[in-house]
């Protein structure tokens, strides 16, 4: 066993830790959002399909559960607060077991700050943190029972290939996305998508002990609506298009725009599905849409979310572009997004959240 | 279970982060040679002692190793690279285990800068890090096979609180440790230390699973040298009279000084035999102080050292005495350090440490 597959994962991808103005811990509501809405249906999950039977077969074993790219701020330390409430429910009749929670994320993440912010007082679990991409072997074998994931599975572990290769098909000059691309380009995100889904349900099947469950919470796009098109006037283009502004203006190279890429996917529930069944280490018990107000999970007022994809962003751009360039990057995003009705407008927001629970075969 | 103890650790006692020119990382050296004098006896012990037929009892579970108050620089690395030398040594001729390795310091720790210091290629552990004080409970029970210390046990929990209360005999009044002090401070020192070991190894003694082992690397001082004569003329004395000389500049009130105590002990063998039979969880298999060249240990360059003592206590002067006055604090110690020949000779220098081998009960 080698932690090899660390040396893939580019560090750009934490994003901005600490709690100042620009940092994710306070511009991180669209996950609390999805969050909530998934609540219920953990609550049920627990309650209705972890065996116990199964799990308490190493009776002295504490039940470990684990957050795949936790980040730094609340939002984990909520999420984890309401599995272990539900896990305590579910144990009400049986002795209560101890509780281990890890906290995965990137090895750049802001583990300072997460753990300032663990409950001193009440905390009902052992803590620990794995840094670490979770498209590789973050644990010892059958050594985990509840594995979560919210708002993370979307980042790819790389950008495709061919998105940077002029000779490729799939180029993706003078976009930052596939968003408005032509369809090669829509496609190498795709192909990525699918292998890196594939590599992290590998480790997880690795991971998991039997009787084990996992719950994923992933940015995706109705089925009903048909790739990419509808994502022509999203935010990753308008930010584009700030970039090819600034290349205009002699700030930054049009190589260097060029250059850079996304690896952020939206995937839709027909394609999820066929990864997770192509690959066969778990079975789906349950997916569906989040029902999420769209009011609650697209910020309507510009300078707020400015603020929260600088939150998201901010480190990966900086790594390709300088610092220098952060700034003025986004005045202009939020000009131009202050002029955009339809993308500040929740109506016409299309990006939603897949529930997903899976049971290792 | 509540992880309460955490509540009653002052969270100063971290050593400076980050791999500056007052770093921990940089400024170190003195651990990296009780490190390596122990390295030989760690490995006899695991060679000898461990017993991989109970360890092995259940087969599916991973080794789990921990280092507790680990700090973040390069040493804690080269610790566990040792140790699992010597397991996987042991295993050789057995199926090969999985190992994971837990890093624990205070919550303030800088785990983001030790994160950032795994190996990426060839590491065979899996790596997680838990925050919190080690005077508690951090494991769940029985999921450790082999503890490793070093030089972090002679950090006390808390200042004793009669030190600091002016009704009681052992106030400590215009020092800032028990040297050079009234017996009743160093009393009040020495049961302080008494408690937290005691603390220490009941929780230890929860968490290690049975035919664990635990080796302890904590500074100390011979039993041939009766206390606390001998540390009269020693660094936290210095600095104390450096302190008192600031209050008399009128850069520091008195009172802040009197208040201001160190929160470091040094134990002798005897005392520390004692303690552990005392405390019943643990069984001695080994006690000896390591055989460290007094130049090894010993910085006799007065800058160095000077950096050495201000990457080990300026967050904790610091928070009591605010950011202003460290930089002229360790300038007037420089020049008063410069003009000790006795505090700069190895020759003088009484402070050593010990290596301790405990099997759980």
């Amino acid at each position: 066993m080698e932690a090899k597959s660390q040396s893939l994962v580019p560090e750009s991808y934490a994003i901005n830790g600490g709690d100042g103005p620009y940092s994710y811990a306070q511009n991180s509501l669209y996950q609390r959002g999805i969050m909530e809405a998934a609540k219920g249906m953990i609550n049920e999950e627990i309650a209705m399909k972890l065996d116990i039977q199964k799990l308490s077969l190493a009776a002295s074993e504490p039940i470990r559960i684990a957050d795949l790219g936790c980040s730094c701020g609340a939002n984990t330390i909520l999420a984890i607060q309401n599995i272990m409430e539900a896990l305590k429910r579910k144990f009400r009749t049986h002795p209560t077991p101890e509780f281990q929670v890890f906290f995965n994320d990137q090895v750049s993440n802001d583990f300072n700050s997460l753990f300032a912010s663990l409950p001193v007082l009440g905390r009902q679990y052992y803590a620990a943190s794995v840094p670490g991409s979770f498209h590789g072997r973050l644990f010892p074998t059958a050594s985990l029972h509840f594995v979560y994931s919210s708002c993370a599975l979307h980042w790819l572990s790389k950008v495709p290939k061919g998105v940077v290769d002029k000779t490729d098909p799939a180029w993706n000059e003078g976009r930052i996305h596939y968003t408005g691309a032509p369809k090669e380009v829509f496609e190498a995100y795709s192909d990525q998508f699918a292998k890196d889904i594939d590599s992290f349900l590998q480790a997880r099947g690795k991971e998991l002990a039997p009787g084990g469950l996992m719950a994923l919470l992933i940015p995706a796009i109705p089925d009903v609506i048909s790739h990419p098109q509808i994502t022509t006037g999203s935010e990753p283009e308008l930010l584009g298009s700030c970039l090819v502004d600034m290349a205009k203006m002699g700030i930054v190279s049009e190589a260097k725009v060029d250059t850079f890429n996304l690896p952020i996917y939206f995937t839709y529930p027909k394609e999820l599905r066929q990864i997770i069944e192509g690959n066969g280490c778990f079975s789906i018990k349950r997916m569906e849409i989040l029902n999420i107000p769209k009011q609650r999970i697209v910020m309507p007022e510009p300078r707020q979310r400015t603020l929260y994809l600088r939150a998201l962003l901010e480190a990966l751009i900086e790594k390709h572009f300088g610092n220098e360039i952060i700034d003025q990057l986004f005045e202009i995003y939020l000009r131009k997004l202050s002029e955009s009705p339809i993308i500040l407008n929740p109506e016409y927001q299309e990006t939603t959240a897949l529930f997903v629970l899976l049971k290792l075969n």
